[in-house]
């Protein structure tokens, strides 16, 4: 390990900003160590059904509170300093991740549109989170527009841009907003927003401009594009545009305002914005290309960063400089993987197995191929490589000999071939994985490490902090303090990473591929236009739902 | 109803023979009312793993002891009539119905050869049981080569004869023990040999003569063919053909013996024999063409009479006479029903809902398609029209808001879809299907039966007997003794159904019509050579299995 001269006395802090809430940790710059660490949880957390002034909202929003992002550096950091037992004056930086794209309008000032008396009670002067699905026919829109005029950077985001990011919210905004939307002089991501609470001064972390702001070889998308769209949303850019920063880099200095929030000195290194998944590469020592990283919880991120660029069809984009500087970071995604996990224990296992570790010990003993049984992993759409939200599950091979722990291992092993399709599409593309780091609460599942080994006949390493993101965070509040002359020396010195913990068994890896081809097949089928019959069925669900909610309803009335 | 007159006190009795036990039923002849019924069980059971003096069997065999039918007669026969409280000189006719095709070989006087002391011990000795899975290859052969040769009776049924019928077993027999073959001067139906043991003659029914025993328009397979299949299998005909008799007639009179076995008057009526299913159309009043009798329980039978003789491709077979004189009877089934549904309740619903009771008032209220999902009905393979035991069960749409109810109810409209894939595979062949009846136990679920209705867009009558088959073998006891004129008559005036209890709902059909596309789309693809991955899950199933079992195991062991 490298260690910096009279380092073991200089510490860091990184802030992890989830969904629900914020963890702060408290690092030494040396080498790493984790010291303390604490959490706040968001006041308003999710905000889907009403605004707290009690308005209501239409299905698929998702809004969130800027104050809580403030209450997690007023209340987590101090903590988690307190809990390290170092004195502040040693804390020589701060650095921060996010969850992306969450987005707010703000004023020329930073002020949050909903912190405005006579905006609180709209809607779209809120911060849209990640998970606001409201704008998905405004991505529709943007998307074929894309194709129609073959835009350039369509290509950089695997062929499909997401209801998620930027100008699908913003589009959003602009046609059931306007007057918002005129009020919004900046359109800012959650991460560069809290970091401009910190340090005073707006910055644009290259990251998010890139995945989620469709910035491309130091453009954003042409004003005669936007105004194609809208006529109305040639402005939009105006409102993204800001200092762009690389990652790593040091946005400015700790305000006296930020100094009391936190409690930490004032005038401290202050680094850039950052994404959760992506930041994740430093505390995993993945930066270096060719090492994919998977984030692996109730969905799944991957990141991995290649030398060249290419494109992908169906990853979520490349963008030069989105992991580290002087790489071209890749991004791709399963949105449904412990969630598909913990619905088969919570829905569909009987009494007595219905626990992850009674379903794994049964499952872990079965020769590869032994329940006879194919699923395609689908039950959140699927998002790489196939970009569909309305794709659903499917389970083939069952028997009357069919038991729980069978299916919950082809669970486990559909997932496996999920992220296999992902890592072949990298490869094919040119862009090289050769090991796989895994980090997230499924690194706990040996089984399912395991298997992701064979799947994709490749060693996997463990991330060996329980706090990846916030320790990434830190990692690059040392960069930005100046300790470390780069992401990559610092993740060296201050990342772990336990190193092939999970080697593929060559006889496994082999009765695996026979499997997976089947997958592959399965998959080509029904997620590439064999039989569209998941779409169908979806929509005579919702058609079947919104007419027993809305008007006559005939459900089944039994005569006898 | 019609009367007889004097009919009020003269009784008669049927004798079901199931898989695990005989029923007997007392009915009075002028109405069919059911007085008395008793049930005897086998005390040999199924022999599956070793015959009764010890010697083990291999696997997927299936015998069955002789003398636990005789005791049948001698115990759940007196039983009945005692329930019933009628004088034993009353009754004037006894008619039975057995599994088939369940058959054994005997000497020239219809002894048992595993009841001769030196071929105790042997497997071939024994009754197979209709579920003896054993002779697949040899059935595989016959198949081949009757398709090769052309054999004019093979789309008799629906291109494929079984495994469990009588020329399959029959030449496993030949193959494996010559010298059992050999001794076996007669090789008889159960169904025939019991009637054989209650009238002293042997007879030969047409039901179980036509549908396993390859009889057609008069003939047998031809010496040729059978030669060709083994140089010794060209006198296997002699030792199957008998006096050959319609259903509804008069094989004999009860013997002396069998006068003290079961407590009856001697010279009584003896029916011929008949198969459990077929016997069922008199009970239900579904003699007429166009009237299908679905007998639904863990697997479906279903019988129909047409007028024509038509060649229905994946049907069981269809016989003239085979339900009732002077019509072709169909039969066609479903492999896993009331089975699928159990393995869910067991196996696949979690504690709180695992009752089919409490499933079922979840599932009861959803408008159809509500929960987006779509099953084929194969955990226990495909009897018709597929004729595939290695096909298996497949669910598509799952989504993490999919719940147990969900399933389940897609569960049970898959083996609807599959009923109306019969159903139409009939009318396509110009058979025609104007309405069903549903006997088994599998009637008691008000929510499956209105969905068949919806989705087979027929009206469902019910069988109003909750013995269907013992019934119907009381009938042909009655048409025996000379109470009635034909089966047809004796079916009106002793038979039981509701009429229409379901209905089609219009609406609900509409829907149903949609899903039923998907269905039928989703069964030709996996079902007819689309996508061949069920059968390839299975055989790498079987060989992961295997290898475990037999050699160097490899589970999955983990490292970490």
């Amino acid at each position: 390990m490298n260690r910096v001269d009279g380092a073991d006395d200089r510490y860091v802090v990184g802030v992890d900003y989830g969904t629900l809430s914020g963890r702060a940790l408290v690092v030494r710059v040396g080498d790493g160590a984790e010291l303390g660490t604490a959490v706040h949880e968001y006041g308003d957390s999710v905000i889907s059904t009403a605004l707290p002034g009690g308005r209501t909202l239409p299905p698929d929003w998702a809004l969130q509170n800027p104050q809580d992002y403030r209450d997690v550096l007023r209340y987590a950091v101090p903590a988690a300093v307190a809990a390290a037992g170092v004195d502040p004056a040693a804390v020589v930086g701060i650095g921060i991740d996010f969850t992306a794209c969450t987005v707010l309008p703000t004023l020329a000032d930073g002020t949050p549109l909903c912190e405005t008396p006579e905006l609180r009670d709209r809607p779209h002067a809120w911060v849209k989170l990640w998970k606001h699905h409201a704008a998905q026919p405004h991505a529709d829109r943007i998307n074929a527009l894309a194709h129609e005029r073959a835009e350039p950077w369509i290509g950089r985001y695997g062929g499909k841009i997401s209801a998620e990011w930027q100008y699908a919210k913003g589009l959003q905004m602009l046609e059931e907003d306007p007057e918002v939307y005129d009020r919004a002089e900046r359109f800012i991501e959650a991460a560069d927003w809290i970091v401009w609470q910190l340090c005073g001064t707006e910055t644009r972390n290259v990251c998010t401009a890139g995945y989620k702001g469709i910035l491309q070889d130091g453009h954003y998308p042409s004003k005669d594009f936007l105004t194609a769209l809208n006529p109305n949303f040639g402005d939009f850019v105006a409102k993204l545009d800001g200092p762009l920063l690389p990652l790593g880099a040091r946005a400015g200095a700790l305000t006296a305002q930020a100094a009391a929030w936190t409690g930490l000195p004032e005038g401290i290194a202050v680094a850039v914005g950052n994404v959760d998944a992506h930041v994740t590469a430093a505390s995993a020592q993945a930066v270096e290309p060719g090492r994919l990283v998977a984030i692996m919880g109730t969905s799944t991120c991957h990141v991995v960063n290649g030398a060249e660029v290419a494109e992908v069809a169906g990853m979520c984009g490349v963008v030069d400089g989105g992991i580290s500087p002087g790489a071209w970071g890749y991004e791709a995604g399963q949105s449904g993987v412990g969630d598909i996990f913990g619905w088969f224990v919570e829905h569909a296992a009987p009494a007595g197995i219905d626990s992850h570790e009674r379903l794994t010990e049964l499952a872990a003993s079965q020769p590869v191929g032994a329940h006879g049984l194919i699923a395609l992993d689908w039950w959140n759409g699927n998002r790489s490589l196939l970009v569909n939200h309305d794709l659903s599950g499917l389970i083939v091979g069952m028997t009357l000999a069919t038991r729980p722990q069978d299916i919950y291992r082809a669970l486990l092993e559909s997932t496996a071939y999920g992220t296999r399709m992902i890592i072949e599409a990298f490869v094919d593309a040119g862009v090289p994985v050769n090991d796989l780091v895994i980090a997230g609460g499924l690194t706990n599942n040996a089984l399912l490490m395991q298997i992701y080994a064979d799947v994709t006949k490749r060693p996997l390493n463990i991330i060996a902090s329980a706090q990846g993101p916030a320790l990434g965070s830190a990692i690059h509040a040392a960069v930005a303090a100046g300790e470390f002359p780069s992401i990559h020396e610092a993740s060296r010195a201050m990342g772990r990473v336990h190193e092939a913990v999970y080697r593929p068994d060559p006889e496994r890896a082999r009765a695996y591929d026979a499997l997976y081809a089947e997958y592959r097949s399965l998959h080509d089928h029904f997620g590439r236009g064999g039989n569209d019959v998941m779409l169908r069925l979806r929509a005579i669900r919702n058609a079947a739902v919104e007419a027993a909610a809305t008007a006559h309803e005939t459900p089944l009335e039994v005569v006898a």
